[in-house]
C-alpha cells in the first residue's frame, strides 16, 4: 500500500510560498527585537517532564503535553511553551550577567489539541522575556509587541492591548469580595472564560462562588470597569487605604499615554491570564476584526520565576506571540503579502551546447555580485526558455547563441521593462547593465 | 528538591554568544541557497514512524529514532533526517510544477545517540535537493556546498569533496568481482566503516565476503584508484565493454575543472554513504585538518523516492550539512567569528529624573531610523552609566542631564572614537551627527 502524502494531524507542511511568508514574520520579529536590544536564544527540543510539572498550568500538563519516556527512562516532553526553558537556562547565569537582561527567541512548539482555526498542534511562537526591569519592562515590552505588529502594517484600528493587574484582581477578590484563596482561584478560572460564555451562565457562576448578593455585585462593578478613572473611583469607594495597590496599574496607563500609545492600550478586569506563574500586570493583545476577535498574543509580569532551581527571586515580564493567530490576523486584515513566487534575478541560459560552458561562468559570476541566478539546464529553444522564466518570475533572462558566443556577447533580456540589448559579456560582469 | 538547571543529555541551550553563531551560520546557508535560486521549506517536527520504516536505514529506525505513541494511537516520530518528508512533499505537488525543483532547508532533527565530539541528540541540519535535473543536478549541488563552505572563509586547503558513483561500485560488485546481492551489501557496508577500521583486520573481513583471493585482490585494486584516469585504466583492464558506465563519473569530473572547482574535488572509492536510497553519484565533504579529520557533509543521486507514495520515478540530487561538525569545522580553522558580545548602537540615558521621557522619545526616534537602542532604565550617575555600557559593546551613549535638557540638547558620547558632541535632541534625531 502506498504511504500517505499528507502531514501527521495538527502539522504543516511549508511549501516555499508558506516558507517565504513564514520567513517574513520571522525576519520582522527578530528586527524589531534587536531594535530594542534584545539578544536571541533558543533551548532544547525536549526539557523533562519534571520541569514543566512544576511550572507549567494543569490542563497544559494532563491534556496537551507531548510526553515520553526514552530510551534511557528519562521522562520527557516536546516543549509545550518556552517559559519554563527561558527559566531554566536564566537562573545559570543570572548571578554573572548585567542586567537587565532581555532575551527573544521564536521555538517551535508542540500541544496535543484538537486543530482548529488559529490552533494547531506544531507552531511558532515569538518569546521575549526582560528579567530585573520592574514597570520599565512591562512599559518595554508592550511597547516592542505594538512595534511589531506595527511593522507588518497595522495600527490601532486593527488591534489593541487589553490590560489587567493581578495585583488589582486579588485586591478585589480577597480584600473587597472576601474570598478564600480555593474561591479565589475558581473565580480566576471563570474569568478567564468570560468571553466565551453565555452572560446568564457567567452571572449565576459568579454567585455560586460568592454565595452573597452583595459581594456579586462588587464583582459585577469591577467587570464593568473600563478605565483608569474608573478603577480610582471603584477602590476609593470600597477601600480608601488600598489606593497604593492599584498606583503602578495607573502609573502604567501613565506613561503609555506619553509614548503616544494611548490608542492601542486599554484596562480591561476580564484578563487575568489562566496560567499560574503571573504576579503583576497580564495582559493579551486582540485582532479588533469582528470575524476575528482572539488574541494575537499574551504575557505579563512574573516573581517567582527561578523559585524552582532554589535561585533568589529575579522578576520578569515576558510575551508570547503565536504565529499562527499571527498569520490569521494579517489575513483579516489584509495585511499579508503575496509570496507565491520567489524573486529571482537571472536567468541564465544558451541555445546551442557550446553556450554551455560560458553560461555556467556567468551565472557564477552573477552570483559573486550578489545576484540569485539559475543556470538553465540543456541548451534550448528561446520560446521555451521564455514559457520557462514568466513562470518563475526572473528579472532578466540572458542567453547565448550562436552569434553571441562567436562575439564574447551575452543577450539580456529585462522582463519587467520589456527591454532587450547584446553586451560584452565582460562589461555586463563588471556592472555596466 | 530543586529542579535540575541542565538542559536534557545531548542537546544544548543556545545563550545569546552561541545564537549569534548559529544565526550567522544558518544565515549564510539561506543566502547561498538563494544565489542558486533554491526556495525554502520546512515540514513537521513529527512524522509517522511508517514513512521512515519504508525510507530510512535499519539502524536510524531500531536504535536512533525517538518515537512513541500520541494520544490517538498514532505511532509517531520525531524526524531524523528530513528525506523522507521532503519525498512526501515533492510527492504531493511534483506532476504541476516546473522542473527542475530547488529546495532548501535548515530543520532541527532528533537521533538517540550517545553524545560526543561533532554528535548530539539535538541538531540542525542544512538540506537542499534539486529533483528533476539528472547529472547538471549533481554538479550544482556539489558547486553550491563549496560555495556555502568558502562563505566561512574556508578553502581548497581546508575542506574536500570525496566523490564516488554507486553505478561503479556495483559494476565492481556484481560484474568485476562477481558477488550475490546479499554479498555486495555486506561488502557496501564493510567498505563504509573503512577509515574507522585497522587495515589488517579490513583486509580479512574482505577476503571473509569474497572468498577468494583474485577476487580480493581486484577489491584491493578498486579500493586504491585516486583519479579518473586510474578508474578508466582499471575498467578497461577488467572489462573494457564497461566503459560507458563509468563515463558519466569521468564526465562529472571534467565539470568540475571546467568550473575551477579541482582543487576541491577528489575521486574517493570508499565513499559509498551507507543509507539505502542513493542509486548514482555519491559524496562526503571532509575537514582537512589533521586533528579533525570527519565528514562535514554527505549527498547524492537518487532515483526512487516517490515510489512508496505510488509517484512515478522523479531523480533527486541532495545534500546534509551538520551544524554541529560545520562548527567544529570552523573552529579548526579558527573561522568563526567572536559572537560573544551584542553589536548595539545607543545606549540612552538620563541623569534626572525628568529626562525620562526626553529620553524615551529619543530611543523610539532612534529605533525608527533603525538604531538598535537599550534605554537605560531609571536616572543614574554618567560613571555608572558608562561602566554598564562598556560591559555591553555599545557604539555610543546619548545621555541627558540638567544642563542638556535645558537647552534641548544630548551630550553624545562615541565609545570607539572617544569623541563627545553636545547637539540639539532635533538635529541628532534627523541624523545631522
Amino acid at each position: 500500500m502506498a504511504l500517505s502524502k499528507t502531514p501527521y494531524r495538527g502539522t504543516r507542511d511549508f511549501f516555499p510560498t508558506e516558507m517565504r511568508l513564514r520567513n517574513y514574520i520571522f525576519k520582522k520579529m527578530a528586527e524589531v527585537s534587536e531594535l530594542f536590544a534584545y539578544e536571541p536564544y533558543d533551548g532544547p527540543l525536549l526539557e523533562e517532564v519534571e520541569l514543566y510539572l512544576a511550572k507549567s498550568g494543569e490542563e497544559l500538563i494532563n491534556d496537551q503535553i507531548y510526553s515520553f519516556t526514552d530510551r534511557g527512562d528519562r521522562h520527557v516532553a516536546i516543549r509545550p511553551e518556552m517559559t519554563p526553558t527561558v527559566a531554566r537556562m536564566v537562573a545559570q547565569i543570572h548571578r554573572e550577567v548585567a542586567k537587565p537582561l532581555r532575551w527573544y527567541s521564536i521555538p517551535n512548539l508542540m500541544r496535543y489539541e484538537k486543530p482548529q482555526k488559529g490552533r494547531l498542534r506544531e507552531f511558532w511562537q515569538y518569546n521575549a522575556d526582560i528579567f530585573g526591569a520592574g514597570q520599565y519592562g512591562e512599559v518595554e515590552i508592550i511597547q516592542m509587541a505594538v512595534k511589531l505588529i506595527q511593522s507588518f502594517g497595522a495600527t490601532h484600528e486593527h488591534f489593541e492591548v487589553l490590560i489587567n493587574d493581578r495585583r488589582f484582581v486579588d485586591l478585589v477578590f480577597t480584600k473587597l469580595i472576601g474570598l478564600e484563596e480555593n474561591l479565589t482561584k475558581k473565580l480566576y478560572k471563570l474569568v478567564d472564560k468570560k468571553n466565551k460564555m453565555d452572560p446568564a451562565k457567567f452571572s449565576n457562576e459568579v454567585k455560586a462562588i460568592t454565595s452573597d448578593e452583595s459581594k456579586a455585585l462588587i464583582f459585577e462593578e469591577f467587570v464593568s470597569l473600563i478605565s483608569t478613572g474608573d478603577i480610582t473611583k471603584f477602590v476609593t469607594k470600597y477601600s480608601a487605604d488600598s489606593l497604593a495597590e492599584v498606583a503602578p496599574l495607573i502609573s502604567l496607563f501613565e506613561k503609555f499615554t506619553e509614548q503616544g500609545l494611548a490608542e492601542y492600550v486599554k484596562f480591561d478586569p476580564s484578563i487575568v491570564r489562566g496560567l499560574d506563574y503571573y504576579t503583576g500586570v497580564v495582559f493579551e493583545i486582540f485582532d479588533k476584526h469582528p470575524e476575528n476577535r482572539r488574541a494575537i498574543a499574551g504575557g505579563g509580569s512574573y516573581a517567582n520565576l527561578l523559585q524552582i532551581f532554589n535561585e533568589p527571586a529575579l522578576e520578569g515580564v515576558g510575551i508570547g506571540l503565536g504565529e499562527v493567530p499571527l498569520k490569521e490576523f494579517l489575513h483579516s486584515h489584509n495585511l499579508s503579502p503575496d509570496f507565491s513566487k520567489p524573486e529571482l534575478d537571472y536567468l541564465v541560459a544558451y541555445l546551442v551546447p557550446e553556450g554551455e560552458k560560458p553560461a555556467m561562468s556567468l551565472a557564477q559570476s552573477l552570483r559573486e555580485s550578489g545576484h540569485k541566478v539559475e543556470l538553465y539546464f540543456g541548451e534550448a529553444k528561446p520560446k521555451k526558455i521564455f514559457s520557462y522564466s514568466e513562470k518563475k518570475n526572473f528579472a532578466s533572462v540572458c542567453f547565448f547563441g550562436e552569434e553571441e558566443l562567436k562575439n564574447d556577447e551575452v543577450k539580456v533580456k529585462d522582463l519587467k521593462r520589456r527591454t532587450e540589448q547584446t553586451i560584452k559579456v565582460k562589461e555586463f560582469i563588471e556592472g555596466k547593465r
